[in-house]
């Protein structure tokens, strides 16, 4: 794949770098899910590791360079799966880590990036506004500042799945990647289209924090004033140039899923396939169904992302209601 | 390891067998369980596959046999992930299988055996009456008899994962084995006690089904008249006298948990892992709840096998409880 920021021997380096982990996850039939949605579904499994989210790949990279470069420090917004698993790479590499995050950002991925030993400062605001304040940290700090899908890192990391996929077999007709910065997309899209251009890659961001979709399509970057979506883990409102500029070059479509159709498939993921996902996980899953007939008959993967969820709102999304009783919590 | 029905060199040779879709499952620290634990707590996941447990890696080694044999049909009884994983491994290779389960089996394990094409026939009574009734019709019909745990494939399949934790690094003090008929146990026990004798191996059933717990410790089999477990994928009577003696050989201690421990492990595995798992697969934890002391400070694991659990009954365990609602079902 010519012209992206990406290439295949760095990604095929990366590999020898991550922690393993977090390399070779599962990837299997979930034929359960499939009379629901009227295509063969594959799930790339991202969850089983000690940050149950994709970001360790790119944080493994970030962590090990900054380690043999001397550095001591490192600043990044996060809006909670990236800080999490950046506070894991670091630990251990006599890194200190700071994490700016939204104060809305859901208390599971706060409390597990404290309980990591980095340092978590919270803002009034969403987190564009954490970029803000990260950006400013590092500038005053004097600090390396990690930047999620501007820094080719976590591009590299994230399109190590990209290798696993195409290493896979039986090869599939599409792949549905979440779309927030565009780390994930980029970088598995990367791969695809260098290795196997034949499987169409289709990224999905919520209806409520569209920005990269509609940059996409307009082919230049659109800014939003707000998000609204319970998909914590994509909802930016500011499009780096840098990404959607690779975007362009691997997405061969860019789609809008509703709420309603995020929540079901949260649903049916655990329904039928035992997992607890987050919103951002499930985005594959709308994508299928808001359009049926586009998938009819096809294998298509979707890449299960992260399931760092609080629990009640899981169960608020998905229709169920947990009572708290004494003491429970505490276990 | 001397003495038992197992021999490592052909647990080596069975990995070239099963569907790698099996083999080299996730094997992580959740640190997040750990302070709710007291000691350090690492988990082998056997659900992320197509039949959501353990039990494929023994019926690709029996189905490949039979398809190999010339075989044409196969009769087992189970609980529910037996079928389910022999229905899978059957599919494919020109194999009939007939699955006898009670009529008491999880609705979620019975959907699947019928949906991977089995037949299943179902039996008033318990998972005894299930394996009489397979052992019948194997005889009427001139067919294989598929017998989890006395049929040392099933052993074999189980066993890989014994040389995947002892391949792992750090190595553990401790592993928590889910006991039913004891193929899980004398499979991975057996492979620790060849590796890594070191290593304590300790299998876990629920007071209400303690048949095999208590022929372990008198060292002699004993039955009992009824078991009274949500544990269903465990809820064995009768111990099978083979298993019973490999299970001396490997076993450091066999402990009995209370159902209240289970369905609190489960929840704990939700909620601090994102795990939803069947009560067999909590075994583990509920043996740490019960035994803090004699886990504080150590390393342990827990095997995670199986995650088919019917939801308005795990919910109702875990103590959340789900309102269906018109037209959710059917997705």
């Amino acid at each position: 794949m010519q012209g992206t920021r990406l290439d295949i021997a760095r990604i095929q380096a990366a590999r020898r770098v991550i922690d393993p982990i977090f390399l070779d996850t599962p990837l299997y039939r979930c034929e359960a899910l499939e009379p629901g949605l009227g295509c063969a579904v594959s799930v790339k499994l991202e969850t089983a590791n000690p940050v149950r989210s994709f970001k360790g790949r790119g944080t493994e990279l970030v962590a090990s360079l900054l380690a043999g470069n001397g550095s001591r420090a490192v600043v990044c917004a996060s809006a909670g799966n990236l800080g999490q698993a950046l506070a894991w790479s670091a630990r251990g590499r006599r890194l200190d880590v700071t994490v700016v995050a939204s104060r809305s950002a859901p208390a599971v991925k706060l409390d597990r990036i404290r309980a990591l030993g980095a340092t978590l400062e919270l803002v009034d605001g969403d987190h564009e506004l954490a970029r803000d304040r990260a950006a400013a940290i590092a500038r005053h700090d004097g600090i390396r500042l990690l930047e999620d899908s501007l820094d080719i890192e976590t591009c590299e990391g994230a399109a190590t799945i990209g290798l696993e996929l195409v290493d896979a077999l039986p090869s599939f007709d599409a792949v549905l990647i979440a779309l927030g910065g565009g780390a994930l997309a980029t970088g598995v899209g990367h791969v695809l289209k260098a290795r196997a251009p034949e499987v169409e890659v289709i990224c999905v961001q919520p209806l409520g924090a569209p920005a990269m979709t509609r940059s996409w399509h307009e082919r230049r970057v659109i800014t939003t004033d707000s998000t609204d979506t319970i998909a914590d883990g994509v909802a930016g409102r500011r499009p780096i140039p840098a990404v959607l500029d690779d975007l362009l070059l691997i997405a061969d479509d860019a789609v809008l899923v509703r709420e309603a159709s995020i929540t079901t498939g949260m649903r049916m993921l655990l329904h039928h396939a035992g997992l607890v996902v987050e919103p951002s996980a499930a985005l594959g899953v709308a994508a299928i169904l808001e359009d049926r007939d586009r998938f009819a008959g096809r294998h298509v993967v979707t890449i299960v992302c992260g399931s760092n969820v609080d629990l009640d709102a899981y169960h608020r999304w998905i229709g169920a209601t947990v009572p708290v009783r004494a003491g429970e919590r505490a276990s």
